[in-house]
């Protein structure tokens, strides 16, 4: 079985990410790494969903979690009769397309690609709950070649030494952007604002960068424009939770005020991944609003007095006109010519 | 003795930012407030000078600390021939206004400030210990009537119901600005940036805010572009460390990429407080680079791995181009404007 590129870091492996064996789905706890290494251990899909929803692993993260969960799911519903095992998978692929609400069409295009392999699984005898996490594994294979020709588009933007500036944590496409700055030899000095409130810019993609060998300083959220004015910032890059066809992104909030920051200063935005045809326009997108309180307290330490009111917006929208392209496998394009990106063939695997 | 007006909230009593009393000064530490309720005590002038460094206060706390450290530093020296009682103070005045480098001519001119009533209180054979702290009472509320003026400038620009976004903690001219919306039946609402590295937004501004009963919503520093765009925020203000006569303003890391966000969203950005004679060009401010181990942590708790870099600096610049007026106590300026603030007689009481 072909695994991720060992070149890449500690939580870009497979069984860092989500890892399905015996019954259980193992998820590395992104809440608390890289303090701890922990993992949450799911018994059922439902735990699964759970996680998912609980940002146990964000990013890339649930778009392995999530079919990990569907071969649970199949491990869960083993001794029912054939038909009775695809209506259980059936469910259990809505059930955790749901998880959170940006993502639902995205997800359930991951959810719902593991029926065949179950059918067939079924067809010839053999354990569906292994075919499934092998489909998973095939399938995220896929992905990564997919992802690694995004990433050649968008390090093609990077000068050969120079800054750039990242958000939040991108996952695949941020170690696959980082292995090709290297094999081309391009010494990129990088600026990781810490994403509040999971610092998942500090914990995750700070430690990423760190560890395939990069200068990496980790800033606040109110320092990019000071960045920006001092430090020459080459290159805002993000990757995106929603890439929509009319050129709106939908990426972790601060997102569109960085891009607001970098236009201000004259300094290109490139987003990568390809765009969503399941999200035609900017209004489709449903921006998922968290529990408040995570605004009033960091690290698990509560900041504000009692009484005051939390707000926490999952995800905000940057518009076209902010944007400078975007970098998918097919090549760079406009935000405003996307619909071009459609014309010629396209596959069904996601970007994340 | 006249006290700050009593309506104000708990932190902004005399008491609880810095006070002098029998050879100590006890300054309230905001580090830790509104979580715990702890003073620094300082023995010596050296010890004031160092809280004052260590941020145990800030916003306008350092200009009461200060002065109040000139009352503990003439203490120190009661035991010299009057000639040489002067001679420590105003090495005391030089070491003190140096305790951080963006506001060393503001604070020098408060702290020298308190030479004339020392030498009266000398050639009258009275205390000068508290001949200094009368006098930093009085001063002071010079200060917070001339504040107060620059707030019904500022709050002329709210609307009678509406939001409002601040930045950092304000304190007099927060207090005053909250007064005068009150008195004049306006009601606001308003959202607050929680300020990283130090949280004085979180723990702070909306403290106070929620205190003098304000609906107070606090937002992480990568929200405010979101609130914009959702929330209908009709005015953002805040105040500063440093008004340049050329209209330049220094003000808390972040204010600069919240103001170039209000611009991209046509809501206009009022800065409350005098122009600085002392800085009549932008170039003629330091920025504090404060301790880079602040951008790794929060709370207390390391947020990043081992090896990442810090990044920290305290304050940074917004261009004139950005901010819609400057509220003094002579009425709201256009910061293009700020000359002729100085055709009429001016007094040196700061406004923060």
């Amino acid at each position: 079985m072909e695994r991720q590129d060992a070149g890449l870091a500690y939580m870009l492996q497979y069984e860092n990410i989500a890892w399905y064996e015996n019954g259980e789905v193992r998820i590395l706890d992104r809440r608390i790494y890289p303090a701890k290494k922990e993992f949450v251990v799911c018994k059922t899909h439902l735990e699964v969903t759970k996680a998912i929803t609980d940002m146990v692993t964000q990013s890339a993260g649930p778009f392995t979690a999530a079919p990990m969960g569907m071969a649970l799911a199949a491990w869960e519903c083993r001794d029912l009769s054939a038909q009775k095992q695809m209506e259980y998978l059936k469910q259990a692929s809505e059930t955790i397309s749901h998880a959170r609400p940006t993502t639902v069409s995205r997800m359930r295009l991951v959810t719902q690609a593991c029926l065949p392999a179950a059918e067939k699984a079924l067809a010839e005898g053999k354990r569906v709950d292994l075919a499934i996490r092998d489909y998973v594994v095939h399938a995220n294979n896929l992905r990564y070649a997919k992802v690694g020709r995004c990433a050649k588009y968008l390090v093609d933007m990077f000068p050969d030494n120079g800054t750039v500036m990242t958000q939040c944590f991108a996952e695949t496409i941020l170690g696959m952007m980082l292995k090709e700055c290297k094999a081309r030899g391009k010494n990129i000095r990088l600026f990781c604002p810490e994403t509040r409130p999971y610092f998942q810019g500090a914990r995750l993609t700070a430690t990423v960068c760190h560890d395939m060998g990069f200068d990496t300083t980790v800033i606040t959220d109110n320092m990019p424009a000071f960045v920006m004015a001092k430090e020459h910032v080459d290159v805002f890059t993000c990757a995106a939770d929603a890439i929509c066809v009319d050129g709106y992104v939908f990426n972790k909030v601060g997102t569109s005020q960085i891009a607001i920051c970098a236009k201000h200063f004259g300094i290109p935005m490139f987003v990568s991944g390809a765009p969503d045809v399941g999200h035609p326009t900017h209004d489709t997108v449903t921006i998922e609003m968290r529990d408040p309180k995570y605004s009033l307290e960091a690290m698990g330490v509560r900041t504000a007095d009692e009484g005051l009111k939390g707000y926490y917006p999952a995800f905000d929208m940057t518009p076209p006109s902010l944007i400078s392209g975007i970098a998918t496998d097919k090549g760079m394009f406009s935000p405003y010519d996307l619909k071009r990106y459609f014309e010629t063939e396209t596959d069904n695997i996601l970007t994340v």
